[in-house]
């Protein structure tokens, strides 16, 4: 594992200082324009240098018509042009000296045999220059905190700690909006196409070294550097956990991988063994993906797998113990000293017994503090999972019926939401354990947005929860294993 | 199967003209006083005589100390009351003469042998009166195109299509809100309870010959009764699908459905064998119960398991075809003649194979016209799976650009959305072929809102479009078989 991310050879391509943009120009409707126009919107400190054969000015810029014009020697190109360009345009770039460049443009490997002869060329003329790249066929990369992005789409929300590494570029800027709907970002994001020069196992070692990322998360199609990347993965582990989405296990994904990237996608048995080994815990779609890297990023490591059920009522709870049974997590019994305690709080419909239901009846306040607290006071319990049943419409509607204006009874329910979420978030350092909560409300709204604001990760249904849950269970083993084994512990 | 609900026992209890409410006061938190509000902000059109032992008015309508002074003998009895006074409440019911009952309040056979006695009470009361109820321990009842809901919820959106009947009141109210967020809704919907009197088997004969019921969703902790349920579904399967989340295969969540209903759940295998052998479909979370309901009830039924796939961008395309492969949908070569009228459609950088790739290069017009009409006249597909990655945010930027207001962006941009939108939905039956979507964006954004309101369901992710899909294509099975087997067909 490297020191630093600046001993990585991929440090320029996403956290340069200047930038050639090839294939924007003043048509809106292109692909160069958008990419060049999400680098601007999300404020890109550097300088950005558009090289345009025609246009003396592009999006109101300076734009120059060849990179040898250009009066510096700029970090890294982006190429967003036609197929039939390409090479010639990084050799150009070689010639100004230009040492980095992402490809976004396609018809290369992915396209077959003729495609096949026009990669191999780019990597010649890499080779000749000591060009490091990006692609081709890929949509680029994003780094938040360094207010850069090459992609198509506006990123959204604020800088995060998801670092990934995708063979999909739709998986790093579609997600922009996907992950900022649950308030997480990326640390940085690379796209890596057909891996003609830089390759996941690259992304994968900036990952492991970069400050901002603490959990990774891979999209994959297929790897090349089978041996390579488990030895990248079992060096990250001990400190930070790997989520990997792998598609291609069916025949039919398998084909569909193909001609994505031209990637030969191996049998899914395979893969599992390489993730098993190496410790990558496995995601079966882009959702449980990042729900895991939510969990595994945002709380702390449970110590066991034992997990207690607070909900209001029945059915949701007895869902999520069916969860737990069957993704292996534990439901203990509750010690006779817990036992005693939550009698006072919970009434005789309800249940003290794991999960704990305390229905409607008694306090709302107990839902957010006394109840929690005391699940997580009991040594059987590592992990509290929480039914969420928002009762902003409860409240709402009680408010509005003692007579209080529209204006109080939002501020009133505001401030009722606000300080029960962070009584809730706060437990979580209180008492060092994961607590995850689920619904069936949509997590746009007021109470759960609040939750999650405050540090709560809540899905939706408990299915994702406890899925998540079981990713972090996983690695902490998985750690404390390679801790030890590592003398690390 | 029953000619009409008319035949139905349970017909007053969701078809009431007149209902004597106990247990709501003008106490707003209290939960009878809910589910009284929740009542009449629907809107209900009968007469609702609260009973309570010391108000003169309950929210404003005229209460009645007792069951017994009412005017008029009402079609059904709510009881929403502490578990001590239900007895001697219903006994006046009986003595009134009323005939059916909803007991919403707890402390039965579900809190230990103490509460079964109780139940026992009930039930000899019911018996001795000639009383039919639903409950104890239930939430009641939502019969939206009678403007009727008992539950402590505000119904939310309008009638639907997905009849319900459910082991947990949760499963009830708290979906109103989760089902409008799919424009879906409740056709009627039973909370069973602990089922002393009706049962799950009593609702399931309903819904069969409910007449806004286009498919049957049951949420299931155990079933008393499981020759009489097998037969009855096996009535039904030809008419309309079931769907049934059952939970209590693991031992965690048979423990769990133990305290909740008081019922005893059986191992996983035997109603596996059991649903099968009777036609319905089996859901593993109560978000795939309603995924299935929304394809069984709004599309089509597919004529096989081909499915052609449809994205813009590789990523997606890959995930859902290998979701295909994982849930044993076919993805068919496409003809000769189809890729030949793709070509001039398809950039070069996409692919004219299934997963159809048209990638962002062409006019985004023919993505929701002139490409799905040919993968729909393709005769190798049965279902097309479209990847909507709702362009809006580019169109906006485009329109921004080109200088329009903000106001015309809003309109230019809404018109646009919303002609593309039927376009795709008008298909549906024009071929009689159903098109389903996912997309990673918001469901509650204006396209996929859009879609969903002209009928093409959008899913969160391939997984579930495709579990969802497959549930169709088993039921379309399911029936063909069932038909030629009756000689319905």
């Amino acid at each position: 594992m490297l020191n630093s991310i600046k001993e990585s050879p991929l440090y320029p391509i996403v956290n340069p200082k200047s930038i050639a943009f090839f294939g924007a120009s003043n048509n809106f409707s292109s692909m160069g324009t958008s990419q060049f126009n999400s680098l601007r919107d999300l404020g890109f400190e550097g300088t950005i240098y558009p090289v345009h054969p025609k246009e003396e000015k592009v999006q109101n810029l300076k734009a120059y018509r060849s990179v040898l014009d250009l009066p510096e020697v700029p970090d890294l190109a982006v190429l967003v042009v036609p197929t039939k360009i390409v090479s010639k345009l990084l050799e150009e770039c070689g010639e100004k000296g230009i040492k980095h460049a992402i490809i976004v443009s396609g018809g290369f490997k992915e396209v077959g045999a003729e495609g096949g002869d026009r990669e191999q060329e780019l990597t010649a003329i890499a080779t000749k220059y000591g060009i490091r790249f990006l692609g081709p066929n890929c949509i680029g990369v994003a780094n938040p905190y360094h207010k850069l992005n090459t992609t198509f789409l506006r990123y959204l929300g604020d800088p995060g700690f998801i670092g990934m590494a995708s063979q999909s570029g739709s998986f790093v800027t579609q997600m922009f909006n996907y992950l900022s709907r649950y308030s997480l970002g990326f640390s940085t994001a690379f796209s890596v196409g057909n891996e003609a020069n830089f390759d996941i196992v690259d992304c994968l070692e900036y990952l492991g070294a970069c400050p901002n990322t603490k959990v990774i998360a891979l999209y994959i199609e297929g790897i090349r550097r089978g041996r390579e990347f488990m030895e990248m993965a079992r060096s990250i582990i001990p400190y930070k956990p790997i989520v990997a989405l792998y598609i291609g296990g069916s025949e039919t994904g398998r084909q569909a991988g193909f001609s994505h990237t031209g990637a030969l996608a191996g049998p899914d048995q395979l893969y599992d063994g390489m993730f098993h080994q190496s410790g990558v815990i496995r995601a079966y779609s882009i959702g449980e993906l990042f729900d895991m890297c939510w969990v595994l990023g945002r709380l702390p490591k449970p110590r066991g797998s034992r997990v207690v059920i607070q909900t209001h009522s029945g059915g949701p709870g007895a869902a999520a113990a069916d969860s737990c049974g069957r993704e292996g997590l534990e439901l203990p019994a509750l010690s006779q000293d817990t036992v005693k305690k939550l009698a006072p709080l919970v009434p005789n419909t309800g249940s003290i017994h794991n999960p704990v239901d305390i229905t409607f009846t008694k306090n709302p306040i107990d839902y957010f503090s006394d109840i929690p607290k005391i699940l997580l006071e009991e040594d059987n319990t590592d992990i509290l999972l929480v039914y969420f049943l928002v009762p902003s419409q409860m409240v709402n509607r009680a408010l509005e019926r003692m007579g209080l204006s529209k204006d109080q009874v939002i501020e009133k329910s505001a401030k009722f939401i606000d300080a029960q979420c962070k009584s809730i978030a706060r437990l979580i350092e209180t008492y060092n354990k994961p607590i995850v909560g689920f619904t069936f409300r949509s997590i746009q709204e007021d109470f759960t947005k609040s939750l999650i604001n405050q540090g709560v990760p809540v899905f939706e249904g408990p299915e994702r929860a406890v899925r998540a849950l079981k990713a972090s269970v996983k690695y902490s083993r998985l750690s404390e294993k390679v801790l030890i084994n590592t003398g690390k512990g």
